[in-house]
């Protein structure tokens, strides 16, 4: 055995984050106590809540201190195991960090302790049937109550949950219409993900192009973006819409704060809603979500795309590849292999 | 009978409304077909949402066209009948306009037209047991859903619907803070209207007074005017909060767009909903709310207060009244006693 790298938050950021926000730190592998396991991380999820997380004020989970390791959901394999329901080698899922090894237990992290189920490889736990396909299935579902023949549009379209969410609302029968920045990200919606329909936030008028490709105006918008995307979809939406809050990636490197749409009074004249959820707050029901998905990949309803950075080093600019819309789908970083 | 009075749009206006944005005109007495009455108004209701009314664009209702009657709710009394249901001198309730005279039936106006209920005065049918009484009602209840000991947040909270839905709060055991403007009207608040605090957000830095007066968060906030008040709601809703959204007066004079709350991503971390409605969809339940509001009335737990002006001249003025907040509680203007 060897040390355990970790890079550590070194100071908060203020607008993007870079390097200089993490310190690299090598510390001496834990010890596992009774009912606890020794984890090597294999796989780091990037998350675009993961930026808040940075951040010194309240909100649904507490900050990552100065000095601590960086937050991260991740894949890890039993190294040492001194709880009866886990045996060496086996692939779990948890809160792993941002480092090598970890001491854990069922109980621990956001996460808790769970192994993956057999076959499913790392990248798909951590992509469609983790947080992220998770979120998308809750928000969509529970909050969205997308209904057939509704229209659905949903910002953020290509990453890792916007890209479930316009699927389940494709599968749901729903006209489905998505805004990503790029060509080749839009082409991956129509051509391959099902949406009927894109829009290129880089190149269209996004107000414009909802107004023309939702004629029947909007029953459900998904967003992971806010700022003036929401503020367009708003000028949209359809008699008792439902706004499906996920996130607002697009304020969250923002130095100063931004200002919200200027037409929330259209919840009013549309009698509409706006609603934001967590989706931690959905985990005691994730296995009847992670059936529905495994069967709708199964008979090829679902796609996904997973963007998987490598190396240690890499760590601290791969969690930036989110807020400059350079990764494609969901973004991982593999530290090793399992053995 | 003599000359029909009128106020009609004459232009749209830009910013606060003026006389200019209406033109006095003199118009035969109409007369009423089968099925129809003539009934001459005798109050006249004004609303925030009425200025609204006044713009070119897509809302809840049509906008009121460049030479037509401006468009309020009214008590009128049926001057000839020819509907069986109506008979001369009955007290009814309409759309009536800025006018003295018009034709009406069942099926016309935004509000049809219905006979006050004997002993209800026109100024109680126009307040707390009119539009705005079953705004607060169904806002509040359907809504916010305000459970006993929950915290509930009201803006605008001495005007007519705000002051109604606080107290109703109040009715349903919850702790209810108001934000008013000046020390007259908070005083009503906690001394008469049974408020537990009061904020005068001309005094008062609204964020820090509601985070001083509701110590267990916001689980209900009632708002009628959006804006920098919005904001600072957002700023202390507890989890699972309810943001009714009644009106946003603070932007209905703008002469650009207002930015909303940069804090949506409040309604994520507190996973909270935020809901506009219009009072027009539960007319058709408006008996369930005027038993209760007439129950509560009676045994003085619902006060109100009216600001009656008088004058068919001062029609266009008083509108203003309601965004300089001269206003003091319901907004009428008498044009003529029953006779």
């Amino acid at each position: 055995m060897t040390v355990n790298r970790q890079w550590v938050l070194a100071k908060r950021p203020h607008g993007m984050v870079t390097r200089d926000n993490f310190a690299y730190r090598e510390a001496a592998v834990p010890e596992p106590g009774d009912g606890e396991v020794l984890l090597r991380n294999l796989y780091l999820s990037f998350d675009p809540t993961q930026r808040g997380w940075m951040e010194d004020r309240e909100s649904y989970l507490p900050p990552v201190g100065i000095g601590e390791v960086m937050r991260a959901g991740s894949v890890a394999q039993v190294v040492t195991s001194r709880h009866p329901d886990f045996a060496e080698g086996d692939l779990v899922q948890t809160t792993g960090g941002w480092q090598d090894y970890l001491v854990a237990s069922p109980g621990s992290g956001v996460m808790g302790l769970s192994r993956l189920p057999d076959g499913v490889p790392p990248t798909l736990a951590l992509s469609v049937l983790g947080v992220t396909g998770l979120t998308a299935y809750w928000g969509l579902l529970d909050l969205g109550e997308p209904q057939p023949g509704q229209t659905v549009l949903v910002s953020g379209a290509a990453g890792a949950t916007g890209s479930v969410a316009g699927q389940i609302a494709r599968i749901k029968g729903c006209r489905v219409v998505g805004i990503a920045g790029g060509p080749d990200k839009c082409r991956w919606l129509t051509d391959v993900a099902g949406f009927d329909a894109a829009i290129d936030y880089k190149a269209d008028d996004v107000d414009q192009r909802i107004g023309e490709l939702c004629p029947d105006r909007v029953d459900v918008f998904f967003d992971n973006v806010g700022g003036g995307i929401l503020e367009a979809a708003l000028n949209h939406i359809n008699m008792h819409a439902r706004v499906v809050l996920c996130g607002g990636i697009s304020a969250y490197n923002a130095t100063a704060p931004i200002p919200g749409p200027a037409n929330l009074m259209n919840l009013v004249v549309m009698r509409a809603r706006m609603e934001g959820f967590i989706v931690i707050d959905y985990m005691d029901r994730s296995a009847q979500a992670v059936a529905d998905l495994v069967a709708w990949m199964e008979q090829g309803l679902l796609h996904h795309q997973v963007d998987v950075q490598e190396g240690f080093d890499n760590i601290p600019d791969t969690l930036n590849r989110l807020f400059t819309g350079r990764n494609i789908g969901k973004q991982l970083l593999k530290i090793a292999d399992p053995e």
